[in-house]
């Protein structure tokens, strides 16, 4: 990723002087962190097919998957805006580092508008890039072939899912099934099933296995978001590189969230959506969600979709040592860090 | 591209129903008009190199140029966002749509916020199935490999240009060498030189015929958008579907505002970017821009860029009726029309 990166800032560079300093930011947003979580998945998915990590392929394999990251990178930049965050992996947020370079710097305009529109920019780049960089990774035609469905359904699932979530937001629709839904989409098609299923492709697996893996994938990927929604409210911040209660603030209609209302917790409405919400609010949020059953749900949730993707992985016909590792990441994704 | 995006809106219903208004609106905007510029010289570019329209091959090359007009629907549907233009092609801009589709149906949040991030979405769904309409356009591999440069760096440039705009503009750099810089990457480039290259590609076209249409693609790309740009000032809002003076209004540094402001003609500093022009200011602009030689110069311009393209074209070895269908594009894109 980062020769390939470097290699298109050349070419952008060459492009135009200025435009370095999009790719730049591009740069490092992807290889400043995240957990890598798509291409690894990917990577066991063509394992669990038989792919070999000491084979003609495995490095064009491993770009092939690592573009994923670009995908994310769009998806981060792009959801960041639409949802007006301030701060990413402990750092200002695209769209915000692009306002406030134009504060600084007393160019003309809006600064909100430029950094907006940086992040447009930036985002669509990491898109475009991504197929780029998967085209070019070297693999033979009929691999790129084999895999172009969940390629092409993947990102498309990603897209939809963040319509879903923006669409449902306003609509008001704070429903459990609303909050699954979005979750299926936006979360477990696009983190975890298709990233299994393009990784699977590529080593030509059989129908058989790539069932098992996407029934796999689809319940680790949802109790992923559940596990990921539940730190969004009582994670660290240390940890989870985001302030307190951001969730809260921005006001996701989460599962956690719309158990929390269905069960009474009504300190939700008053917090919900407010910006800067102070830690005793959310305190009382955290005790209101635990007081009324819905953080036990939630993990209930956790531990049966958990229960179910492992029986599927066993049922499939998984390569070791691919079975045990996707059961450790199963369980590593989806366990408590708080 | 109907088919196209009818298969992918039902797939995409499958996925969520309400997905299938954000395919609506995208297949509105592509269907619903455009000039089809860039298939065009693509398709030409495939004539020129030897690409037979009786052959085994044309049916999966006109659906693989037909995917540039997804690429170009992003463009529009991020560039109005980004130059808060409100409408194209007379109807209303995807933002402005949405978010009055937010406002009546008297949803939760800001609309603008809402229309923002539904043209941010649709703009990244038409980026990425532009990818996937030419991956599945029944190309052969060979094919397909050939064209991937052309269509990597038009996808680039794009972009490139589009932030360079942006930049420009927040600088204030009004200078006709960064009019025409813009004009380089974010037209010619993007609009007429890709396309044909990737076209010739396709075709297997040698180097030299590929480098001959190149040098013409990017001489008549700039005297294209030297001619738009007398459009969005001179324009009739009939033809151009765009209210009078909009480029005015949005402030665009354009190389014919640029000569303006070199050679005097003040009247644009009160002009340039101010909302809601009155037709009166923007017949004094018409008239300044007139008076101190601009439109003369521009036109100028137009006319030994157009020419320098035919003489590129000529000494292509450019297969026949290509060559003189070019030329007739050439003329037609870059002539008057107000």
């Amino acid at each position: 990723m980062t020769t390939y990166l470097a290699s298109r800032r050349a070419s952008g560079e060459a492009m135009d002087p200025s435009f370095a300093s999009a790719v730049d930011a591009l740069s490092d947003f992807v290889l400043g962190g995240g957990k890598r979580i798509r291409p690894t998945y990917a990577w066991w998915g063509w394992r669990a097919a038989g792919g070999d990590p000491d084979g003609d392929l495995a490095e064009e394999v491993l770009t092939a998957v690592s573009s994923l990251e670009l995908i994310q990178a769009c998806a981060l930049i792009h959801d960041d805006l639409m949802d007006a965050s301030s701060v990413r992996r402990g750092k200002p947020t695209v769209h915000i580092a692009f306002g406030s370079r134009h504060r600084e710097q007393g160019w003309l305009g809006s600064s909100e508008r430029f950094g907006m529109s940086a992040a447009v920019l930036i985002g669509d780049v990491a898109l475009a890039w991504a197929d780029d960089m998967l085209f070019a990774a070297g693999l033979p035609s009929e691999v790129l072939r084999r895999m172009s469905e969940p390629w092409r359904d993947m990102r498309t699932e990603m897209l939809a899912g963040q319509y879903l979530d923006v669409l449902t937001q306003a609509r008001g629709d704070s429903s459990p099934d609303a909050a699954l839904r979005i979750d299926r989409l936006k979360t477990a098609a696009y983190t975890v099933e298709r990233p299994l299923h393009m990784g699977a492709a590529m080593a030509g697996g059989s129908p058989e296995l790539i069932d098992g893996l996407r029934a796999f994938g689809a319940d680790i990927g949802v109790a992923f978001q559940l596990r990921d929604d539940l730190l969004g409210v009582f994670g660290d911040p240390e940890v989870t590189g985001k302030p307190a209660g951001d969730d809260l603030s921005e006001g996701k209609r989460t599962l956690l969230v719309a158990l929390g209302m269905q069960f009474g917790a009504d300190v939700l409405d008053t917090a919900l959506g407010k910006p800067d919400l102070d830690l005793a609010t959310v305190e009382q949020v955290r005790r209101a969600l635990v007081d009324v059953g819905a953080v036990d749900a939630v993990e209930e949730r956790i531990e049966e979709l958990t229960k179910s993707a492992l029986a599927a992985l066993d049922d499939a016909p998984v390569a070791e040592p691919a079975a045990t590792k996707l059961a450790d990441l199963a369980i590593s994704s989806t366990k408590r860090t708080f």
